[in-house]
């Protein structure tokens, strides 16, 4: 078999096989098929195409380049979350403690931020002491014993996306749905959970910008996970500006946690509660989403799900007092309120760039090897579609220096744009697709 | 400006300016922009397209990133020919003299074989003595005084397409109509002739194997010839079977002096006027293409380009006798005739494998480095259309040893397909494009 060959079939709008499909990741990984054929590919990819077959032969033969995780010795039905990723989005910190409490077993896997997006492990350091490398046997045994553990990502997982995802980075590939469908898939596959659940962020804090973009990849998302035999379904959700108020490690655990005190409500909530239905019905869990968002609110009235959170932290080696007293978790040196300069009713917040304030604060990763402060970051009062006076707080501002502060004080401003007259809220669950 | 942008811009079928087509260009040859970037760009540009004013860019661009050919030194019209590739072409050695017999200048840089296909530089080489590198200063002084000179390409002639050329090979991005325009046209561009005439070659021993890609790169072509403000025509011209008899390199260049001896007519002949007449009316020279055919005969009945050959042999340190007296050229030890084995109207002949059975005879390249054989190769007795008793010879292997022949032979019987029915001759000349 020739690379060349799988090359002019793919560009003249042929179906590869799965031998070639595996072939070919096999061969780069192994460094026998070289990066400009790959691209040469994945450009070939991006503009003819794939079929459902090929797209599940690419993941599986992703998934199947490196280590799979094997989740058997976890009694009960094992449930999964992957979020393409926005500004402020705290969910599996909430999420997954209820579930948890719901009796599902949570056995995930998780990233760290990069760029103008947090990631859930840097959010979970932020409770002192938490250990995101437990090692496979505690791993398994804390979600036997307490129904969920939260870890970083093996090292060994899907190393062919690794290396695919750098070259598609720098060869305008990105944009493809059939590889970014193989990325994410392949990755959530070799997790090994039986029930998935997808939340595919759309707006302009969110990779896909447009709500028919990110439709079309969550409906790729759901029907490869269904074809490799997983229960799985998609949510849309809006990230034309941040999930919830808080943006920034700490600050986003603090409001995580005072929503699983029923103290919060909001956006948050809501896509607590759609995402967690979705598994509990996928799970057969409970009958319909109505009773699954029963069974969820009920983990937040009893205490359940926080109690949950306070269990994972201490099987993880972190202090479970921080859950229930959140002065315990790091606080930034300087808090500064940003007065509005404008009146009117907000209707539109630069959702990347408020994400990019979070990082200049030092709350967030430049590269991989970035260190970054927990402490810091910025809490919104206001919302689009909010009414705002002249002087009132748009936020504050947790910055290490006066300095700081006022600059990203001045950066919030200038992601705000106002209007005279009203403007609806922006819809915040667009779709659910299973 | 960020290669990255470039990829995405294409990618998105959109269209590069001037200024970004060179930035790539000059990046790549510089090697600042990477293989899998490159070849990336060049799927996108193959399933994406370019338009003219791109295709214009990326020639230009290809042409300076190397040494262009300074023919100022040159009085009159230079005219310059190119074939797409085929077997058994040896045109450049007879048009070449007859238009320079015909007053125009040829200053004409050629290739050599590989697989395949012939090179011109090889053909000549069959004139014992025969200097291919005569160095700029001769090849200037030999073109003014006896009007023709053919040597080897200096090796500083566009470097951007000697490394594209390679990339494309082993990407699948070589079928591109825009990148294959740029890569001949550029150098065609950057060899400095006023008139430039392209035989587009099409059918199963040519890239081209439909008239309707033969006739778009035949348009791609003289289009950007014409921008670029030369002078420029395409004929589009049949590579079902070898052209004329002969393939293999001393048996092509008696051949070749055979025509301009106005010993043999049919394909060959034709071809060398139609170019001829081409190349004549667009210079100027000729009315119209009827009275240019009439100079092009002449040149043949008066000996005119027949002596042009000699003086082309003899300025370029070969000896002017072997043009008269073929005999002194190389001949191969062992002659074997090929007896057909069945009766029948030749219907098909598989062209490239003709070429490739000279290749196995030793007269053409496997690798650029490969030595080569110049006696050696085969002279064909039919040709499509014509009827053939069993016995009769199909052709004449020349080969450097009996078991070579036998092989040979056999392989040429192979190549035959034979019909109960008559079998028109195929159009050879399938369209001029002006």
């Amino acid at each position: 078999m020739l690379m060349t060959d799988l090359l002019a079939k793919k560009r003249d709008g042929g179906e590869l096989s799965g031998e070639e499909i595996r072939f070919m990741i096999d061969g780069y990984v192994r460094g026998e098929i070289a990066d400009y054929q790959m691209s040469a590919m994945c450009m070939a990819i991006l503009l003819r195409g794939m079929n459902d077959r090929e797209t599940l032969d690419l993941t599986m033969a992703m998934m199947h380049s490196g280590e799979v995780v094997d989740l058997s010795g976890i009694e009960g039905i094992k449930a999964d979350k992957h979020s393409t990723g926005g500004v402020g989005d705290k969910t599996s910190l909430m999420l997954c403690p209820m579930v948890a409490a719901c009796g599902l077993r949570i056995a995930k896997m998780s990233g760290r931020g990069l760029g103008h997006t947090g990631g859930t492990l840097d959010k979970l350091e932020s409770f002192p002491g938490y250990n995101i490398a437990i090692g496979e046997r505690r791993f398994i045994e804390n979600v036997n014993r307490i129904g969920i553990a939260l870890i970083g990502q093996t090292a060994d997982i899907v190393p062919a996306d690794k290396k695919l995802y750098a070259l598609r980075d720098v060869t305008g590939t990105v944009p493809s749905i059939p590889l970014i469908v193989s990325s994410i898939m392949s990755k959530k596959l070799a997790s090994g959970a039986d029930v998935i659940v997808l939340d595919v962020k759309c707006g302009s804090g969110a990779f896909m910008k447009t709500e028919e973009q990110a439709r079309e990849l969550a409906r790729g998302l759901t029907r490869i996970g269904k074809l490799a035999g997983r229960k799985c379904a998609a949510v849309i959700t809006d990230m034309d500006q941040p999930l919830g108020r808080a943006v920034g490690n700490a600050l986003e655990v603090k409001e995580a946690i005072s929503v699983l005190r029923g103290e919060t409500k909001g956006d948050l909530l809501e896509l607590c509660l759609t995402l967690g239905s979705c598994i509990l019905t996928e799970a057969g869990v409970a009958a319909d989403r109505e009773e699954a968002r029963a069974m969820l609110r009920a983990t937040i009235e009893s205490g359940a799900a926080l109690k949950k959170l306070s269990e994972l932290v201490e099987a993880q080696d972190g202090d479970a007092r921080d859950v229930y007293d959140t002065a315990r978790l790091p606080v930034a040196p300087v808090q500064l309120t940003v007065p509005s300069e404008t009146a009117g009713y907000l209707s539109h917040m630069d959702c990347e760039k408020v994400g990019l304030i979070s990082m200049h604060l030092g709350g967030g990763r430049v590269t991989k090897e970035s260190e970054i402060d927990l402490s810091v970051g910025l809490v919104l009062d206001k919302k689009v579609g909010d009414r705002v006076e002249k002087g009132e707080s748009l936020g504050t501002i947790h910055a290490s220096t006066e300095e700081k502060a006022r600059e990203a004080a001045e950066l919030l401003r200038a992601c705000c744009t106002f209007s005279d007259t009203p403007v609806a809220r922006p819809k915040f669950i667009k779709e659910i697709i299973e």
